[in-house]
């Protein structure tokens, strides 16, 4: 990995390690407390906020690129990511973004500068409990935080499309592949998964059919111990059978059929 | 759109006008009489064949370009493409393919020459019906054939690997998207449209389980007309209900939840 000295370093030379016109940017929704939200960054110098976003080395693989940079940015690791999406668009990119920044450092930009081509930028995202999470921005950010998917602030380029496009994308992976681990307890109740899926669905979902629904997926073991303290009638908790939960993330849930 | 006077002087001069790093791979699944094939270029000058390829104009929309070079390699017009997925591995471009052809031309390759870079290849899919396609091949191709799915002649680079992904994101979006329309004749019986999932899925469908699920979705008119001229009892038509169908591709079937 390359050292750059400064930002201003980076965007000189950059150029030299990382592919050209090609960025990734990481969507990374957290989930805790029945909340979705999202991470967000602040960028340095601009009144504005943005996705976690970096470029590939020339020698990288695009995957190993944006956990490296989700890393950078972040201080995140071990985060599992999913590609989603390439962003095409022929003017998606704000180069005023990258002018600004070279006029606020006294530089004038240079016209061939590899920051002021266009970018085709590749989407990953990831599901995560955002109160396990310990960001530190580094120096392209001044801030980051969690925020509500419901009430997001303006964000750079194209950045709000980007995220709506990782949203419905998580929504339609709901439908062939687990989500859960790691985001609720190791034992948890038929409702408290239930909630999971109806805060990322934002709907709400018949008791019935999603329980018949999730115990068709074959990836839940139902144990003998029951909540406790509970007025009612004690509900059952469940935990993952993870051999048959990775098997699902891998391959798709085979029930469809 | 740029007109090379020919290969070599595409190959020489193509940097100048397309994004570099980039290209884009079609995987053209053809259907018709229960057969799934996919439509494949033989390599011009070079023993081998691979999918339908080509780059991106530096003012192009990404979408526009996997349009325009399905077209210009084979034909095809009006063809519904999806983006489902970018290659990135850092050695997934063979450069002796681009050097071959420099030397078989007589010509050495300048070593910052475009094609000589690393590229990353962004995939497209589209599912159509083979018998209505006149495919022609361009310059970069001598010919081009449709091959059975179950046995594909060795592809270039990483184009087999591009195939299975497409063959996977089509099983997968048979879960959630309608699939059908203008590879089946406009009135179609129920087991004709069974068989069309089967093929695509590679494997048999409970008959009752798949009409619950087809009429669920509820793209599916029943018309009053039935078969005729078959021995048991007549079976009803159906016919796509357009304005649904393209609905649910657009939206994902509702009724999943």
């Amino acid at each position: 990995m390359i050292k750059f000295k400064s930002v201003q370093d980076f965007r000189l030379r950059g150029g030299k390690y990382f592919m050209p016109g090609i960025s990734i940017d990481c969507v990374i929704f957290g989930f805790h407390d029945n909340q979705l939200k999202v991470l967000l960054l602040k960028i340095a110098n601009l009144n504005g906020w943005g996705l976690p976003a970096g470029f590939v080395y020339k020698d990288e693989h695009i995957d190993d690129s944006a956990k490296r940079i989700l890393c950078e940015r972040t201080g995140l690791h071990d985060i599992f990511l999913q590609q989603f999406y390439v962003f095409g668009h022929p003017n998606r990119c704000d180069n005023n973004i990258t002018k600004i920044a070279f006029e606020n450092a006294g530089i004038q930009a240079p016209k061939d500068n590899w920051l002021l081509q266009r970018f085709l930028t590749i989407g990953y995202y990831a599901l995560v409990d955002f109160k396990a999470v310990n960001a530190t921005p580094d120096f392209f950010s001044e801030d980051f935080d969690w925020h509500d998917i419901h009430n997001l602030p303006t964000l750079a380029m194209d950045h709000s499309e980007i995220v709506q496009c990782a949203l419905l994308t998580l929504r339609t992976h709901l439908r062939y592949q687990p989500v859960g681990y790691n985001l609720l307890p190791d034992k948890f109740t038929m409702p408290e998964l239930q909630k999971l899926y109806e805060t990322i669905l934002d709907q709400e979902l018949d008791r019935r059919n999603f329980q018949r629904k999730m115990l068709s997926y074959g990836i839940l073991r139902r144990l003998k111990q029951r909540r406790e303290g509970v007025a009612h009638k004690a509900p059952y908790l469940y935990s993952f059978d993870l051999r048959k939960y990775h098997k699902a993330l891998e391959e798709g849930f085979q029930s469809a059929w």
